[in-house]
């Protein structure tokens, strides 16, 4: 793809200065329209070292608002970002709607030169491009323009602005190694680049290659692409995306109405020894898991009532409090709202060793968004896949990830949230909006049997935890964790990755 | 403080245990209490290595629901944390009000470390221990409940822990070089913590120090100072406390009425010319303020339509996109409001090297949340002083704080407005809120001669930017920063700290 761009005929001077001017004054008007529309715009810039990317983000960045565009310099991830999936740091970023975030390099240049230096293998490469695609794609399903612009220059243009720099000792700091690397081995680059603008250009979210050889031009062939992509975009505002097919391998799971709850209990005496049992095996392996730097994620989601907090409650217990952090997530904030539904999950990440427990989590999309109407059908139809690729994110990047659905019947909920209004010391727990959630008892269980069944992949299983019982529901639990733990630790040692 | 702390007699084990099911079940009462007054909590541990200050935190957030607190361990900054002013991590993890944030150590243990490898001069530890006791007081006056607690050991209790620990293959990872060299030097330790619990203590945030030789010991001394700092905590909610005397050195400056704006314009001609001058200086500037790593802090207030949005646009337009942030400052998010009001300051502050614009600042407190009573009398009364505290934390830590206040007459006010209303481009910017705060125009000006009066520090003074003409107001607003990055480049080069 690169390597067959022909620098375009550049316009003389006075078009570029004419154009320039018209294509100014279109942002100008544009940011209001995408203010008002709710836009969320990513403005991307990759390229070669001293192309430019700084000074045309500079350039454009004139004709907006500052309270409404973000500027974004990504340099090498630190230590504590590499305790992060590689998407992390990036999608932290992600703009608000109707708002430009702008993007001095992004995922590619990462990506690129842990490819060149050996760091990837071609495995863990083909990952990343998969990683780089479906969340691009996700992005733009939800609503964000994403604008990708390549900074092309020839070998000789960067050696000779490379050289300047280097001449002025007011600027020479400003070249690094990495610059020279990249024009001492430009046609190693050339083809890394090509193949990776190749792999990632879809129509969603294509590539734009800029000749980057004057600093006017490079301003101007932004513009046209960046007016065009807003007006496309706002054109399309609120359009419907194609469902995707489910295609990650799925476990088989039994519907709500399916599962047995009578007999599922444990004695107070058998849960105590048990419960003892499990909490030791937890704080070893909670060790272990530090130790190995595996990341945790225990996700909840259960009927009002099921006993998610008391379960919760029974693993923490047993975990060093330092170690893990338990996020209860209610109606997104505003600044939540905003951006993409997962981007408040993905900043609620554990870093590996630490555990994270949701109570409550990113299935809201597919619950209570998709039955209140908070989002599209569309949208939450989507959320399936979205949401498994996500999960499967966090697989790839080592995590360990535990879906528990809390379940109970209809009339235990009755009966716990009758005691709960009965008792002052519980009061608190029970609102007007849990009885008004409890009338919508049949729909909630055809979403959760739909959820269960399209999300139950391989890799992030549901597992189901008969709950009229407490007891049961919290050794069960337990146990699944355990296992899992263990089973994780193993992977880790077999592998020899352990550090 | 601690030398003459006598390790009080402890209880038997039966009293122990038998105390601690009640101290315990309070403490259960208590978080819903806590929930429900929106009281936040911060409960500080420090002390010795291996006083266990891990494991007591472990057992009192058992009884504790997980969404109502978090636990953080404050290992060593980071080199990006070190990149902020001292507080700026501590801050950052505060506690949303109705929720406990247990601390495994806290701005002590960074201090006296440093302090004692000298790496802090006198001067900075004693402004150190300013930046500590000021801020706790800042943080307990605007509701916070703030209890510290030092967990004491013998040197000998020390140094068996330390050897159980090293014996054990599963545990010897847990000691490190630092703990060992506490040991070894005790006794001067001991009369660094001691000076230091003598030198933070205060009744609004009491040192309690804990015998921490048993483990259910320790868990008793603690809930029981936990639960009786609720009660009263509680019973003081929305108490006021005390206006602090303002002993800040104050610049003279005129009041609203007295400033004259007749007069103070620029011909478009020499505008374009100074115009070009300045920017071409602030843009050399802006790399040597990246190169020493000096922070820059800019804040607008100003009348609407003044013209706070086009100044800010000519200054920014001459930095480096990659160096600067602006932040648009609008009505606080909900988790924004749930905590000190400066929070969102805190953490919106720039890295060094780089620059923040606020458009609208932290002076809201005695603007519009004043006027509009967002906060008690009490609260913007003591606001005065708080952010001038605040000020000299940034200006402290090196940054270049600059404070403008946009002024118009009343008259061009509505000559603006009226041609925002008429003009379909710029309808977007004037709201009927606009028209309503135009009605309060006398109590704005007192509230804002007040705020001029009491917050023009040394060393962050305001500065008037008479803007009935905009150009006027531009030219001197690029002035005033160039001025003042000058003098901070010649001050860091004097003093030799250039890196």
């Amino acid at each position: 793809m690169l390597r067959d761009f022909a620098m375009a005929d550049k316009p003389n001077k006075d078009e570029i200065q004419a154009e320039l001017a018209i294509e100014r004054e279109k942002l100008v008007q544009h940011q209001i329209k995408v203010k008002e529309a709710g836009l969320p715009v990513m403005v991307i810039f990759e390229g070669w070292g001293s192309s430019g990317k700084g000074s045309v983000i500079g350039r454009v960045i004139k004709n907006i608002d500052p309270r409404f565009f973000r500027v974004h310099s990504m340099a090498s991830p630190t230590p504590e970002e590499q305790r992060y999936p590689f998407l992390h740091r990036y999608l932290k970023q992600i703009p608000e709607a109707g708002k430009f975030g702008f993007f001095d390099r992004f995922w590619m240049e990462e990506t690129i030169s842990q490819h060149l230096s050996g760091s990837l293998t071609k495995s863990e490469y083909r990952r990343r491009m998969r990683s780089i695609t479906t969340t691009e794609r996700s992005l733009t399903d939800n609503g964000y323009l994403v604008m990708k612009f390549f900074l092309h220059i020839s070998r000789q243009t960067q050696r000779k602005r490379l050289d300047q720099l280097l001449a002025d000792k007011e600027s020479n700091w400003r070249v690094d190694n990495d610059d020279l690397r990249e024009n001492e081995n430009y046609h190693e680059y050339l083809d890394a680049y090509g193949r990776y603008l190749t792999n990632t250009n879809s129509p969603n979210a294509p590539w734009y290659i800029v000749d980057a050889t004057n600093r006017k031009w490079t301003e101007l062939q932004v513009l046209q692409f960046l007016n065009q992509g807003i007006e496309t975009a706002l054109a399309n505002h609120a359009l419907a995306h194609p469902i995707l097919q489910n295609i990650f391998a799925l476990k088989r799971m039994p519907r709500l109405a399916d599962i047995e709850l009578e007999g599922k209990q444990i004695e107070p005496e058998e849960y105590s020894e048990r419960l003892r049992a499990l909490h030791e095996e937890l704080g070893k392996l909670q060790f272990e898991i530090y130790r190995h730097r595996i990341p945790v994620i225990i996700a909840y989601e259960g009927w009002d009532a099921a006993g998610k907090g008391g379960n919760i409650k029974r693993i923490t217990s047993a975990l060093d409090c330092r170690g893990y952090v338990v996020h209860p997530i209610a109606s997104p904030e505003p600044h939540e709202k905003a951006r993409h539904y997962l981007w408040r999950f993905w900043t609620r990440l554990p870093k590996n060793g630490h555990a994270a427990v949701f109570d409550r989590t990113w299935y809201g999309r597919v619950l209570v968004e998709r039955l209140e109407g908070f989002c599209s059908e569309n949208d939450w139809q989507r959320a399936y896949n979205e949401i498994n690729e996500f999960e499967r994110e966090l697989h790839d990047w080592g995590a360990v990830v535990i879906k528990f659905w809390v379940q109970i019947d209809n009339q235990t909920q009755l009966q716990r949230f009758t005691d709960r209004q009965n008792n002052p010391e519980k009061q608190w727990k029970i609102t007007e909006e849990d009885w008004r959630n409890r009338e919508k008892w049949d729909a909630y269980t055809r979403a959760v049997d739909e959820m269960i069944r399209k999300t139950s992949t391989v890799h992030a299983p549901w597992h189901i935890l008969e709950s009229n019982d407490k007891r049961y529901a919290r050794i069960k639990a337990l146990q699944i964790l355990v296992d899992a733990l263990r089973e994780a630790l193993e992977n880790k040692t077999d592998s020899g990755n352990a550090k």
